[in-house]
């Protein structure tokens, strides 16, 4: 932490600085002279508040030397986290893990059609909202508690993982009992309370950027998954909010490549509700994947037209499986492989 | 809703739309013909889902005639919500409530301090956090429970209301028990389970605009409020993500205007977080009440250079009796009043 | 400069970066050790280019401990840059100059109508576009010298100070044997040829902030100005693009506040390109005086619906009067006052 | 074009509204009734000015039912623009044009040694800067016309077309003497004086998206070049203006998708100042692939430890070897293929 002082400040001003790192036992060094002096503190970075400093009136600015955080640091941990899964799964590591289904889980019928036709092009994982999220109080909120069993329903019957929202505290322990990935959504991504109760969960946990985090938001809300003890996050770009009313959001795959120079945790994209739009998932999961992407959650809908939420970005079955052919190929001339899905519960092999 | 279709879409695309329109009931108007012809839907604005329309493939675009929101809109109610206080205070009427304190309860002598200071300057509310939602878990998270506690001291001492916040459930009970107005921060501001349970409290709530939340995000989530039987919202401008790093983030009070066109709530604004430093506080909270705030929340310390938490955007006392100073002359000018503080409790009138 | 190294950088990598600095005459002194060590280079902050650093392997990232302007800069001119005009008016002094009148000048009998408005209602200076720079090819596009003329005319009749755009070298050159104050559009904020030329003209510059552009960046193209010995810019902000679709752009008063800590420059504010609404000019204008700046730019049109360009966002002539009385009381609480118009030419005191 | 009447307008209001409306000569049918009224223009999108509409006081909102560009737009034109270039070399076709070269022209040395290593690796066109528009006065500015000389004998000897940027119309005849594509840079690309002489020149025009330019506004800068008679126009992006300030820009990948479905034009990206960070450079290359661009324009430098600016996004000339070898992969995947670059001039075959 670099404590700059203004440049009207006295000599008294930075002695004062000093004492009072020094009162917290940490070592610092003054540095520069005449009109821009500054304070050097050496050590305990993250752990010594800079907003302390911030408040003293003969302080211009605090530059930050190192991350605030420490346990989701590359520096903390140089090789990358790879998440084990069920099934002999896993992200992280050079396979792609592509998640695909529909918005929110609707009826048996739908969601084993769904299932089914995701798999058969070669997701390995389901995804689906059995609690939802919504804007507007007059939107579909999911079916609840009922939907879990249906995903359960349709892991042992397919054999795809299951990826699925928690809302709040008494939802988690509901959805951990059912799901192998535990998401944390959005606008939940600062529901500190809930990131705790994720973290004891002791369940690999899929945290969504929010619209307006920077990455170190990002990092930090991990970080609060990590502090209790659950090393198992999978961070995900969904889009974050853009200048162009065009598009309800900006997705930002640039979060790829910045994320992996910053931290060990793996990274995966959702094209879906990244651009809102179904003509744009497509080239944009493509992107992704370029981007260096470590599994895509993309919506897919046996039959859009008639979706309860989210229709409008959700791909034709047939749409996805032209999708995976050339997501295939990508991965190939970057040196990776799509994850296959893996047999089901009560498949003869 | 006018459902715009793309202009390659034929006759039976139309007919197709059509049809799902009136399957839920509701009345339609093709119009326009040729290459740009749209489907206008005359009724049940905010109950039928856009989403559903906009999936179907010849769907281009769907075009708002109106709000998705209906009870906080002013459409629905022309006239001010006027929210009413302990002690005949008010907020939303010709008064402005200046609510002032520090960032977080950090001791009995603390509080006190802060709260005799900001009173003898003419605030008539204190703030200040017993449940602090931080974005890293190294940072203060304030006292919890017993700093309620020494809230209910201030309020007895002084006669100022008091607002402090709720980050879940739990501590929304303990929070309702003792604040007069209690507040949704900004991270919390889609979190709807906490919505809806604030709503059922029954208190007034004053909910903070996230950093990336629309005026219709943040109006729909007043709306949570509002559909569970509470009228009392108080809305507040905090700042939002901003483009220029220069600024934690960038104070909109375009919002105040924004939102008095288009809900009959109250809107008041927060320069100490809105501009994060101390130095813009006393121009931007000039500036908020020029706009048309409803009232001020500003962080004021007894003393910012030791304060455990946003220190660097809390004003000094003196700074705060000056500010108050100015503000009445802009109230004055405007036809408005600074809210003078109630008595105290035990006070001898 | 502090030169922050990668953490995996080795001794023989810093002494490269202490080479490369020393080989451009200028000291450095090495910092930390460790896994973060640095680099800190003691002066011609501003002189050497940090691109050269940053492209070293070695290098993570570049801390600017100064800032990359100097003339502009309050640290080099610490007392306020008061611009001297016409008649005896100042702006970046006490008095606070309210410019009005029409997007563009449409006709002899429209633009003299508007100045006399302006000028019954407290004025000093008329602003109305000669040369316009449309977003689109197809919107009008001003009717060019010959609206120069007719602004003369407007001058002689009232007095007032007349305001105008250049968008391009040839058209400066008219524009400066007229205005009193020569306008740089937001468009051109960056258009460095065009700054160029009118630090070369000799006449007071009116530099708008461009809709994405920083404080930083605004200040830089200021001192490409100044650098061609013009003292007399005054900086405008007119809106940046914000991300609510609600609103054209983002009218940002952090920016007053922001550059007054910054430069010695005067900065004035344009609420009606920055709201793009008629309802919320006065509020915002309100706002803006409130928040410290030294003029406001205001678009009033005499018949707002018959306008050829931003009728929607225009005044109508009793507003601006109404608005006029509220900025005279909110400038007193304040303790500065609206500038007077001067006397007409050819006017008999 | 759909004209909102506000809640409280009259039947009165509405009549006024469409007596405008037919007196412009446009057809238009009144729709919906009862509080929320409206008047739907059936032609002429694009041709009436909406701003005038707007300006009515019962007017609450314009919704635009059609694109305000016309020539540029996919509807105008439905199949897409190929862009012929010297050699037989295209743009917007199945082939994928990739523009590599340093940042600035240098030297003799440097341009030739820069050409002979981005054509060995497979690029077809040679990008480098003459004239540099700085965001700093104090920044190198280019070597201006010396440097186009320099870029000539880079083509003579390499058979590498030529990329260089124009700042001004006087520039811009320098420029296009030489050059096989004009660059428009992203800070003019709404300086209309220089858009309309880039449409006069007759050459290739690439125009870069402004940091804060909506798709529309790029689209209508766009046309700002057809409208002169030059449809050769090539789109890239090269990053908006972000809420992170970990990175200087935030590079827009859903532009290209976006594009594409918008306007008939080709579209190209550039990774180096779209992120401005040689590590996010490569991914970000392979990502624009993926998204469909149908061209990339990146920043290699002999030596970018020495380069004169931007060194810190140009890769070695051993990445960019690698990445050509990686798009070639990835353009397979997706039905495309990279470019090859032509003979020489002078080149026995």
């Amino acid at each position: 932490m670099l404590i700059l002082l203004r440049p009207d400040s006295t000599p008294a001003d930075r002695a004062r600085v000093v004492r009072l790192v020094e009162s917290f036992g940490v070592a610092c060094q003054p540095i520069g002279s005449g009109p821009r002096g500054a304070v050097l503190v050496l050590e305990a970075e993250g752990r010594l508040d800079p907003a302390r400093f911030a408040a003293l009136p003969a302080v211009e600015d605090i530059i930050h030397l190192s991350r605030p955080y420490r346990m989701v640091a590359r520096e903390w941990r140089p090789e990358p986290t790879v998440v084990r899964l069920a099934g002999g799964l896993t992200i992280g590591g050079p396979e792609v893990l592509v998640i695909a289904g529909p918005c929110s889980v609707e009826s048996e019928a739908q969601i084993l059609t769904a299932a089914r036709s995701v798999r058969r092009a070669g997701a390995a994982a389901l995804r689906a909202g059995a609690f939802k999220p919504r804007t507007s109080p007059y939107a579909f909120q999911g079916l609840g508690a009922s939907a879990l069993k249906l995903l359960s329903l349709a892991r042992e019957e397919t054999g795809l993982l299951i990826v699925t929202e928690a809302m709040d505290e008494s939802g988690l322990e509901q959805v951990a009992a059912v799901a192998d990935i535990v998401q944390i959504g959005a606008r939940n991504m600062q529901n500190f309370t809930l990131l705790k109760a994720a973290g004891r969960s002791g369940k690999p946990v899929l945290l969504k950027r929010g619209p307006a985090a920077s990455l170190t938001d990002l990092l930090l809300s991990a970080e609060y998954v990590l502090t209790e003890g659950n090393p198992n996050v999978i961070l995900c770009e969904r889009g974050i909010r853009g200048c162009d009313g065009a598009a309800r959001s900006l997705f930002d795959l640039n979060a790829i490549p910045a994320v992996k120079s910053l931290s060990h945790l793996p990274i995966i994209a959702d094209p879906s509700h990244g651009t809102g739009r179904r003509a744009m998932v497509s080239p944009m999961a493509r992107a992704a994947l370029g981007a260096g992407a470590d599994g895509l959650l993309i919506e897919v809908h046996p039959n859009p037209d008639e979706a309860l939420s989210d229709g409008a970005q959700s791909l034709y079955p047939e749409q996805f499986e032209l999708l995976m052919e050339e997501l295939r190929g990508i991965a190939l001339a970057i040196g990776r492989r799509i994850a296959s899905p893996i047999a089901a519960a009560g498949a003869v092999v």
